[in-house]
């Protein structure tokens, strides 16, 4: 590991971007999501993927130059089609969409057909609570996950992310439906441990804490078992209904993952509620949440966005940790 | 167990309904509402519930003959005051408007303060499905769960519901954010049964499948531990403050669990996609889900909504199995 300041990994992002032909403007935008999500911990879906999001352009999958174009307006709902242009600038737009129809009239709603991946969905949901917007968004991905009952493949973990802003570090949750992520698991295997909980089947059929026979028989368990299954099922129902735009199913089909489905939807917190009722009604649920006695003497009771808010600070005055591979395979992009 | 048509006791609740002081269109409304769920076998939230709700009437916490008032209108959303009637009423009139807004502009949403128990929240999603509306609806409840590393309940198993209409049965999620219920725990204690997977923590904070252990420890799993955890959390704050209602924080201070807050979303599916697009794109999911292989050979791969359609149809032709306690009890109050 290594240290870089958050400053730095954003301008060596931004310039790697140029150089692979964003615009200035998209440069900007894009190296933040990135730069941002790796500031918040999450690596796997910021610097740590940057490279693979990088090859998505070069192998063709993702269309640079392409703008979202808008479909179909009706009121507070719109759709538009993403022309599988970068994901994280789709999402953006889209979630920034969502927020202006939200200002305009209390509730926006913003439909995305052929999107690319997201990257870090958390990242669409902190945007909203900084525009001060309560908001949820959903994406589907390929077939990843077993529904219930099911041996192979027939749903996605397809996340959902949820957002409310606070004074006091906006809550965001931000989840796929699988119980533990392909990523996670590879990550326990690789380091000899055990998930912290059964995470799937084994190849006898029992469920099983050990990744590398979760990993081998790719049946992972959904959030929940049967109760994660079932909201796969409705989040990829929602979205390509909403987006008129591919299904898992149609996405299992391609070559890679992309021409998601996504779908964002926005309310403006001040015309819910006034500032001080708002911040009031937040203080009194988080309150509640952690003034709860925890399981462990000392430890607080954590809620979405706590850890990240925390994690976000210390990075910010001690610099990030970055993997010295990937931090090598980086600067030679520039 | 005695087998009672379904028209029957539509009739007897309806009757009972009325001589509770119920007007004779509220009556045949939430008549149909407890006989629609017996009839889909959820007979927790149906006519064993019963006589429960028409105790919280009688002890003065749902308020007969109050009507639901708005209290705030955004173009797409509005916000009601449910003055603590009868839930499944205020539940109903909600989701009714989320669909009369969903066809006027495409989309449609209200928050509901001051609401009580909706009993089977699918009630409202199959309503909607019925109705052509893509829909999502979400409530808190009294204090009932420990979050993720608390040992006392600090939110609630606050469920929510997707649903989506098909031509072959729609597809209806109804779930709790708890990985079981407090009612299917005490089946199973009572019937001398483990649980199919750990439900909760025993005395020495380790996951069992005993439901004994876990209904004297109060500590039950979140659905998927800490995602269920934070899933409860934020839906707590979405109706909570759509609603400027109670929060369930709020809730546990008072008596008994009424006054909660609701939000009803919904979608015009025609508006979406053309009926022919909705219905193509509905079976291109449910039959990539269903036709991949099975855990146990000849056992169907079964969806939200899917297992409810057979047992609905199943009851209507055979009558609908009711325990004979609860039916002697009920006709003890015609």
């Amino acid at each position: 590991m290594i240290t870089i300041t958050y400053d730095k990994l954003n301008e060596v992002l931004k310039e790697i971007l140029v150089k692979a032909g964003f615009t200035a403007e998209e440069s900007v935008l894009c190296s933040k999501i990135f730069a941002d999500s790796t500031l918040d911990g999450y690596h796997s879906h910021g610097v740590n993927r940057f490279p693979v999001f990088l090859k998505t352009i070069t192998d063709g999958y993702v269309q640079l130059g392409a703008h979202p174009e808008r479909q179909l307006a009706l009121g507070s709902f719109e759709r538009w089609d993403g022309k599988l242009g970068p994901g994280p600038l789709n999402a953006h737009f889209c979630m920034n969409r969502a927020i202006e129809l939200a200002k305009e009239s209390g509730m926006g709603c913003v439909a995305l057909q052929n999107g690319s991946h997201w990257m870090r969905g958390g990242s669409y949901g902190w945007q909203a609570a900084e525009a001060g917007c309560i908001a949820m968004c959903f994406t589907n991905t390929m077939p990843n996950m077993p529904s219930w009952g099911a041996m192979e493949a027939n749903t996605g973990n397809n996340p959902l992310i949820m957002a409310v802003p606070s004074d006091d570090g906006h809550i965001v949750l931000d989840m796929s439906l699988s119980q533990f992520s392909y990523g996670k698991m590879e990550k326990f295997a690789m380091d000899g441990k055990k998930l912290p909980f059964d995470g799937g089947f084994n190849a006898a059929g029992e469920p099983t804490d050990d990744p590398k026979a979760i990993l081998e028989t790719k049946r992972l368990f959904p959030t929940g078992y049967w109760k994660g299954s079932g909201m796969s099922i409705l989040v990829d129902l929602l979205v390509t209904l909403l987006s008129s735009g591919k299904s898992t199913a149609k996405i299992g089909e391609l070559e890679a993952e992309y021409g998601l489905s996504q779908v964002f939807v926005c309310f403006d917190a001040k015309q819910m509620n006034s500032d001080k009722r708002h911040q009031e009604l937040v203080d009194e649920i988080i309150n509640f949440v952690t003034m709860a006695p925890s399981e462990k003497e000392g430890k607080p009771i954590e809620y979405p966005g706590s850890q990240t808010k925390k994690r976000r600070e210390t990075y910010l005055k001690e610099g990030i940790p970055i993997n010295e591979t990937v931090w090598k395979e980086l600067t030679e992009l520039l």
